[in-house]
């Protein structure tokens, strides 16, 4: 089972992502679940993690980056494990590509989605998409130059609507959490949905 | 003008663009002629030529990240070279991508060819095909262990039976030069080479 966190920076992907890890590992154990990232979650991934993360790249230049990234991530981790029959819980994935660098740089979509399909990236069987608002996400960020928090404030509200978008298309892959209330709150109703899903059938993978 | 030198490792194609640039900048001025090279011919490349040489990549993250330093090195210093009229020297471009991980790794050359024309990669006036036997080539790259030489005489076997095949399917653009001889007797083979293009029409471009 292949689970993805989504959502705008300051989302609350990193914390949850952790307390889903935890909360399957007591169930399941440890030895069942993986807990992965992108961009870097895999053994040699640091280094392009840093190049991406901290240069100014144009949108295709940062598209090829992430893919090289994903390559190397989806053959490394993320099918070996599936294959092994493990919970593969992954903060950030494709929806970020289409979000960030579709929505919010403007590539386009359907040539993007065609690289995916190319590549067999697997498909997440459950999307976790923590939706904030775009204020709240600013305030969760570390202050910056009020020129590019302006800057950012405009493109992260773009990229939302971009996840929006991909929630409507993909009804029952992605599930909507409101990720503007307390961790505590956030994360009962994750567990809750995680908890539909398996009951749904989801768990038939497991 | 855009003239790509290309071949297998160990051709002599720094020597030969080198040359050629010296060559040009004597007839035109060197304010005329700009000499780059792939991956890694601009300003930030550095770091990318680095992580790409250096490590153990699958066959399509390779692709993508050359694919994202020819983007970041084809707008930021060929498109402005050619719209300023410079006669532009490049090391390597799109066509070791398709001998290397197309012949080479075995990935699917129509796909590769779509995103060069998707990205719009302006397409090189003429090729300089630097062929040489594989021994030669072999002789001229530094020692390595015996295992990794028998690998890569098998590797750049195939390498040159694509560019064999490049140059079959663009019997205008790609001009072979055979590079097993001397260097002065091979660098008059291509002076004449690009003068021939020149004055076949090559001229207009100038």
């Amino acid at each position: 089972m292949f689970i993805t966190f989504e959502g705008i920076d300051g989302s609350g992907k990193s914390t949850h992502a952790k307390r889903l890890y935890e909360h399957l590992s007591n169930i399941f154990g440890n030895e069942r679940v993986l807990i992965t990232r992108e961009p870097g979650g895999w053994s040699g991934g640091s280094q392009l993690r840093d190049i991406l993360l901290h240069s100014d790249w144009r949108p295709w230049s940062e598209f090829f980056l992430f893919m090289a990234d994903r390559c190397e991530h989806v053959e490394e981790q993320i099918k070996p494990a599936l294959v092994k029959g493990q919970i593969v819980i992954c903060e950030r994935y494709t929806d970020s590509t289409l979000a960030y660098q579709g929505w919010g740089k403007g590539l386009p979509l359907e040539e993007m989605e065609r690289l995916f399909s190319l590549l067999g990236f697997p498909l997440p069987d459950l999307t976790i998409w923590l939706d904030i608002s775009v204020d709240t996400a600013m305030k969760r960020i570390k202050a910056r130059s009020a020129s590019d928090r302006l800057e950012e404030e405009r493109f992260l509200a773009v990229v939302r609507r971009g996840y929006e978008e991909l929630s409507k298309r993909n009804p029952v892959r992605i599930r909507r959490v409101f990720s503007g209330d307390e961790e505590e709150k956030v994360f009962e109703e994750i567990a809750r949905v995680v908890e539909d899903f398996m009951d749904e059938g989801g768990k038939d993978k497991l």
